[in-house]
């Protein structure tokens, strides 16, 4: 497979006729100009990138894509790398935020194992795409070999393209993840590492301290891996190699991508220095509290819908913002118009 | 009637015990520890009112009061008042922004006619409690008499009483309205009113300047209404004062109150400076557009959990902030916990 069978090309959304048909119709709204704020650039983008001055979201797709790290080994993480698969199964059986968000909302959750080091029973709702038993040791090597990376990007295409709807809200589960997601935005983003790296799941200083140190390793050990899919293959892990290609995929079809915090942000990232307008149908959920975070979101140049101080992944943030999307979509369709409801424009 | 009967005594939902159980409830929830964020210091805070480790949120209501303002002859809108009773109509049309949202969360809508300068025929979904056909000019002399703003807020008590469930969302409409919050934001706040007054609905720069300068004739016009049933009287609205009925009888019975932007949060101020514990009932929604916002949230030492800019009213961010504590709530109902999940905490 070449790159260019692997990373589709993604044209931009640029649409001046059918952005001014949308100003246009929110503006005649009954509401004072502008006084939906935030909500007024959510309808445009919702209605830019599914091309309709109506546009409706279906069938929402929640995927939490999980798998797990080889540099966890190193003590990177508050918690053992067992969590992965123990909270792959809670996610299934419906006691984990994400499963409880989904529930509430109606988003059709499924959890992804992408690389989880532990063997599961197939059951509903369970998509295994396993590319390994977790991802190696970037200190030995790179996290994946670049046809593990691949194989993992094109599985993520695939399985996207399974999934009905037009909406995908990302999700993501692997102790030790943050660290790929800190390494990577370093890269890519040009940032320095200690801007980057953070608590995580819960270190505290001392384990912070040791974070950075095992990290600087990991860059250091792969200086040549700047591009972006020999950034993804060395500093990554198998959920973000599949997020990439679920992502890239969404984006192709037109679909909304609803980005949850810090680790879908990363495969956002390494989505769009492969494909800028990937972000063009990208809504950001929350700024996390993941230290980071904020600097990864100046540098998707995105401005989240919520600010909440969560940082739990999973794909919570992404649920937690729905229904703001939702409501974008049924005020654009539902609001009427001041000439239809007769009430007095300004003077 | 004496203030006495009129102002109930609120006490503080102070409980050690129960917000220690709550604190262990959500810790031990599949997640790490502080990981929800802003939505664990919500679950605290709904379990405090409602006074259960499992607090469930019951038949919603979202009552919008309605009012004209004497002090909109004066040019302090950029909407003439007409649109106040024609919002009514579209309110109940199912037009308006608040009426999408309430039906997209199941929220029940009621429209309060507290003095709107228009006779509706009644139906459902509206209640008439009309004091007068608006408030006066308060240039003139106060905007309510004492006896008017005193049944007002009577009126405002006994309307939620007779509301079923054990949540108050509030809206309001009045054109004129952001006046009054301003005024009584200045005045019992203790801040310039330069730094209370907004633009509302929209006015330019010199309109801007031209409400300013009515206002600051408002407010020296009515040098002794200092305490808050005076200034309340002097310088409020009829839909405010009933808010401020309605927010003490839902304090009384420890119902939550969700507060919408600058005009339903000056009701709660007037309510906490009658009775502070008022404010441990309130849930605040947003943070508005409108100038003074921000300075009133920082007077009520309020964080609000929304930040998109809104500027609109009618309830709309706290129709918009309710999936938010509907999740909360869901939370920490149905979340599994570590040992129950079978999840190992952290090392």
């Amino acid at each position: 497979m070449t790159t260019q069978d692997l990373i589709p090309a993604i044209p931009s959304l640029h649409d001046d006729a059918l952005a001014a048909a949308l100003r246009h119709r929110i503006d005649r709204k009954t509401k004072p100009l502008g006084s939906l704020g935030r909500l007024e650039g959510l309808m445009l983008r919702l209605g830019l990138i599914l091309g309709s001055e109506q546009p409706r979201l279906v069938d929402p797709q929640l995927m939490v894509f999980a798998a797990d790290h080889g540099l966890a080994a190193h003590g990177v993480s508050a918690y053992p790398s067992d969590v992965t698969w123990q909270m792959v199964e809670n996610f299934l059986a419906g006691g984990a935020a994400v499963s409880v968000l989904a529930r509430q909302h109606g988003l059709q959750l499924s959890i992804v194992d992408a690389g989880v080091r532990h063997v599961f029973e197939p059951r509903p709702g369970l998509l295994i795409a396993k590319i390994a038993m977790g991802s190696r040791d970037m200190l030995d090597g790179p996290a994946m070999t670049m046809d593990e990376c691949a194989t993992a990007i094109a599985a993520g295409k695939t399985l996207l393209q399974k999934r009905p709807g037009n909406v995908l809200l990302l999700g993501e589960m692997g102790i030790g993840n943050t660290s790929s997601a800190a390494l990577l935005l370093s890269r890519l983003g040009g940032h320095p590492l200690a801007a980057c790296v953070g608590r995580g799941t819960g270190l505290d200083d001392a384990q912070l301290r040791h974070k950075l140190e095992v990290l600087t390793r990991a860059l250091d050990r792969h200086p040549r891996a700047t591009e972006p899919l020999a950034a993804l293959a060395a500093l990554g892990g198998l959920e973000i190699a599949m997020m990439v290609g679920a992502v890239l995929q969404a984006a192709q079809e037109r679909r909304v991508i609803v980005v949850d915090g810090f680790i879908t942000g990363a495969a956002v990232l390494v989505a769009s220095a492969l494909q800028p307008a990937v972000l063009e149908r990208c809504v950001f959920a929350h700024r996390s509290n993941e230290q980071g975070h904020r600097l990864m979101l100046d540098t998707l140049q995105a401005e989240p819908l919520l600010d909440l101080g969560l940082r739990l992944g999973e794909g919570s943030g992404a649920a937690l913002a729905w229904p703001l999307l939702a409501s974008a979509c049924r005020l654009l369709g539902e609001m009427a118009s001041f000439d239809a409801a007769g009430v007095s424009d300004r003077a």
